[in-house]
């Protein structure tokens, strides 16, 4: 049966939490579909992750490859395809917990840099796994500034091949995935020389281990990073190339070519090619960020109904954690924000389909918008989502700190989307210069694209606000964030306008104006994705119920907003100190509001046990039993410890003397 | 040799290395003592850290309790003695990675709560560690609220014995250190019964294994809670108890007795008790949260000047990427943050100091400030601590990802001092609830603490600043800061106020008011910590270069907390928003500004390499070529994994179908 704690939260629900998944899911069909996959992975207990916790690196890396190629057979066995609808359930099951992600890099980076004869060779020898394949850019001094490499690639006219290799040790490749100890082939990247010019990074084929007995080739020296925050199932890698000859064909040469006689053609657009990186960093936002999310505030708020601590008031028994505004107030916000970015991401993902058939039409110009989106959304969604994360970890005290309840490994998780697929900062440094780009040509009176016209508003000067009420309404916030948004561009436009003016070198001003401009592409971002919540919750008319809790949560996340970023909208005074009472007076109302719906909330995101994978967050709520049951099973509890034998039993028996 | 790019750092320090490390460390001598410390524990190889990263849970508990008996003899041979100057420097050189620190507790839990009798009995056992110690108070249900305990201990008169229950599964101990696997002996709190009355949580000594052979004594159900974020070195553990029956003489009973007929005696004061758990918490300030955030920045400092990327101005070479504005905008406060709380550190052990005597006087009116203090300060410095190594580790981009930075145990082991000695919301709370008293005792006229006396000052209206280097003026800012902590203060208060006449149940009001209490709490200690910072530079006179760099590190402290913080200082005009404007330029070049100094500033921590552990952070700056040496010394670089034979070999020979 269900803890009576947690089961009294579900009788409450003002609204169905069944209809409310499907239209999470985005149809009662990819419900039925989403749970089809889920079970049938689940129910094979190849794919468990019963002791995931327990685990050395060495375990975790063995289980990745076992899960990796029983994945290949199950999916044969169930009709899946990579292309399917299912695909993106199975890694919704699977939590990302397989190996050879980077081979399907590997392949992708062949079909769209690769000629077609390259295609043809390669693409079918990785499909059917007669090689494994891993993608090589970053070196251990250069990540982001992919110019900066340092491995070559030098032609040989005589014997037509090129000759690669490390010339530094910050040349060397590092942290590549199924590297450090499954690949046998990689693409490389690397500065292209011939006759002693050099004419950038390109990709390039190179096998690094033998197919025969996984021995590394001749000038290969390669391994494994190391122990890591998380990914201890990827083997991170590192390879240092000596003297390594490959064939005139290995370079991908669909867009460039190294003729045998050494003469270097470029041809096509290599547009595409930025579109495909835009389109990696979109797809990781759902799957790697806002799922974790999504798991941490379930796991969070279902433990917060069952836990009991002090008396809220004296005579009655120990109070649910979740009855203290304190507890409210760290959990709702970020349940609030798992919804504004659910809703976010079907936007950008509506974008990009749209993007992609232009594209397809040899039409570039919505590119850099794309890239702006892409960037800046990935990295304020991610920055929003590790500090969600990390609240829903705190709030619940020394469990949360176990690994048996699941929010470490999230936490460690999301802490690397952080990072890789483009640095946070620097991400949102490449949305403001997109942002600063439009904002001169409205001025100017020149077209800009449809996401940022508001840019070119006139727009009132003060908020109307009234009373607190007044902050309920979408419109009243809507504009704040809009406003702001714009004057934190202007006045950051106008500094960097007024260094140069002054003589500051124009790197140098753009350099002193990074905080402000990292701050006003969030802002920006945030206005997007607030407008975006109120115009889903408007669409939703025929969800009367849904309708209602949703229009609660927008208004949490933008009042949440406001209320913890207050400076920005005080500044000049567009919201004045009275004003932000009543935002802050409705903010707390609102989490007594939605406190209720707190449990039926979380349920809609529809999570299994397994998938959960945590002895607080289970459905049921029997965590202290879980907790129990789970610690048992321990390793540090299988045996007594060889440390009594050899340190305290001789310590108890006074034999100190003779250690 | 060290890499140039950090050794030309070190050449343009604006004042002596060696004399900050002599103020810091708080006079020549004792820089002295802690180098001799430090280096006779790191030249011996029981005390190595070198594999810490590469351990399981059950290495690394055997490593921590072969350090525990090792440092035993060592401190023996060295003379060193736990009262000693010399003790807290051993802490220092081991980072807290050794057994028996819940041994020592026990140890001052009798010495504390045991009559004459019971410490003559116990202290000589566990001093000469002819029993291993626990301290069992935390239960799997109940942590901060101490009365929610629902262990029991019943008094039967007819064999004069406890007999002690874990009468459900939410009572099982749970977490205490040192129980898991190597404790033979605990101190159990539980609920007293006698005659079917209850008296409320005692405590009482319980053995839990057999000092013959270590096995589980009858009734004891006890092991290892598993994994967790760190701590793997200590068996934190759980205990349940089926009728353990302990003699009459094992409740301690200094303060209270149950005599043989079953009468229940208090007697005394249990106020320094209460005082005790108040050193604990200030104690742990230092070691646990500052140290870690110094050791942080040191690494991430040293990395992002040896770190080049990308271009600052097009045909340079790269730029290290400390000159970038953001990444000196994401290290340098907390560099000063670091330093404001090792003086604010010094000034809460100076209080407790004098606290002590008193209480030692038996003058008691003290307690309740230095509760307020320890608590509100414990809760604020391992917030921002915690904040400031997250940014570390992420500044230093995938390499800080690696547990070979060094990086990520820092983070997760100052992760736990936000939970562990009460968790911080509720410490805030506590810290609020005294200053509201305070300040309703100051508003009546009735006499308040010095330190909280500027809550019945009456301050200006507006902040007097004209223009941006007004804000380098420590009276300005630090009016700020005072204001801004009576505003937040007296307008909950007001609010609390108008809750309870209109009619809401005090407990309720209060819990209606606790978002806005924990801020106000937060903006007590923050402006404390600004005007001891303050007060810290002027005592400075003599040392005029350190006095100079300090300045500039408390301007930039106190400016960060206010263009972080900005709707605070906004909401009611006391701070303008063309101010603001002012605020934000000379916070920005203040950044400017401490970044030359940045690297002797971190130096002047004095950290070995052995003690940062990090291939990152070490003195000669060569991080890639310590990256790639360490990594190869990881297990899973040891042998061809058993992967490739099991999974990869039959995959590539294509053997597939016989998986």
């Amino acid at each position: 049966g269900v803890n009576p704690d947690l089961a009294s939260e579900r009788q409450t629900a003002s609204f169905s939490v069944g209809r409310l998944t499907t239209l999470l899911d985005g149809g009662a069909e990819r419900t039925r579909l989403r749970r089809a996959v889920v079970e049938a992975i689940e129910r094979d207990p190849v794919f468990s992750r019963e002791n995931e916790y327990f685990q050395s690196q060495n375990e975790r890396y063995e289980a990745a490859v076992r899960k990796a190629i029983h994945l290949q057979k199950k999916m044969r066995e169930m009709g899946w395809t990579e292309d399917g609808p299912e695909f993106t359930y199975i890694c919704r099951a699977l939590s990302g917990d397989v190996a050879f992600l980077l081979h399907r890099v590997f392949i992708r980076s062949i079909s769209v840099l690769g000629s077609d004869k390259q295609v043809a060779k390669w693409i079918p020898l990785a499909t059917e796994y007669q090689l494994i394949g891993s993608y090589a850019q970053t070196e251990l001094g250069h990540g982001t500034y992919l110019q900066g490499l340092e491995t070559t690639a030098v032609f040989d006219t005589t014997t037509q091949e090129f000759i690669l290799n490390t010339p530094k040790i910050s040349a060397m490749k590092w942290w590549p995935g199924d590297m450090g100890r499954s690949a046998t082939h990689t693409v490389v990247f690397a500065q292209l020389y011939v006759r002693g010019k050099c004419y950038g990074v390109h990709p390039f084929i190179v096998q690094i281990r033998s197919l025969q007995d996984h021995s590394l080739c001749p000038g290969i020296t390669a391994g494994d990073i190391g122990p890591k925050m998380n990914f201890e199932h990827v083997d991170n890698g590192y390879l240092m190339l000596q003297n390594v000859r490959i064939p005139r064909e290995n370079m991908l040469n669909k867009f460039c070519e190294v003729q045998p006689d050494g003469t270097y053609i470029r041809r096509g657009s290599q547009k595409i090619n930025y579109f495909t990186m835009t389109t990696v960093r979109v797809s990781l936002i759902s799957d790697e960020v806002i799922l974790p999310l999504m798991k941490a505030c379930t796991i969070a708020i279902r433990y917060s109904v069952v836990r009991r601590q002090s008396k809220l008031n004296p005579g009655e028994e120990e109070a649910k954690i979740l009855d203290y505004q304190t507890q409210q107030e760290k959990l709702l916000p970020p349940l609030a924000a798992a919804y504004a970015f659910h809703f976010i991401n079907n936007y950008l993902h509506k974008l990009f389909d749209r993007g992609y058939k232009e594209i397809q039409g040899r039409k570039f110009d919505s590119l850099p918008e794309l890239h702006a989106f892409s960037s800046g959304f990935k990295a304020m969604v991610s920055q929003h989502c590790i500090a969600g994360v990390e609240i829903c970890l705190r709030a619940c005290g020394g469990h949360g700190y176990s690994l048996l309840s699941g929010l470490p490994s999230l936490y460690t998780k999301i802490f690397a989307s952080c990072i890789y697929e483009g640095e946070n900062t620097i991400l949102l440094l490449q949305t403001a210069r997109f942002l600063i780009k439009c904002f001169t040509a409205a001025s100017a009176g020149r077209p800009i694209p449809p996401s940022v016209t508001y840019l070119a508003a006139v727009k009132p000067r003060k908020c109307p606000a009234k009373e607190k009420l007044d902050f309920l309404s979408p419109d009243v916030y809507t504009e704040a964030y809009q406003h702001t948004a714009i004057r934190l561009l202007s006045s950051t436009a106008a500094k960097l306008q007024d260094l140069i003016q002054s003589g500051v070198e124009k790197h140098e001003a753009w350099n002193q104006c990074t905080v402000q401009l990292v701050q006003a592409a969030k802002a920006h971002c945030h206005y997007i994705t607030v407008k975006n919540f109120v115009e889903t919750v408007e669409k939703l008319e025929n969800e009367a119920g849904i309708q209602k809790i949703m229009k609660h949560l927008c208004d949490l996340f933008a009042l949440h907003g406001i209320f913890s970023n207050a400076g920005v909208f005080l500044h000049d005074g567009y919201i004045s100190g009275a004003q932000m009472d009543m935002v802050t007076a409705s903010y707390l109302d609102l989490l007594g509001v939605i406190r209720k719906d707190a449990v039926p909330l979380v349920d809609a995101f529809d999570f299994t046990d397994k998938s959960l994978n945590s002895a607080l967050g289970n459905f049921d709520g029997h965590v202290y039993q879980r907790l129990y049951e789970w610690a048992q099973k321990s390793p540090t509890n299988k045996q007594m410890s060889p440390a009594y034998v050899r340190y305290l039993q001789p310590l108890l028996h006074n034999k100190l003397s003779k250690l």
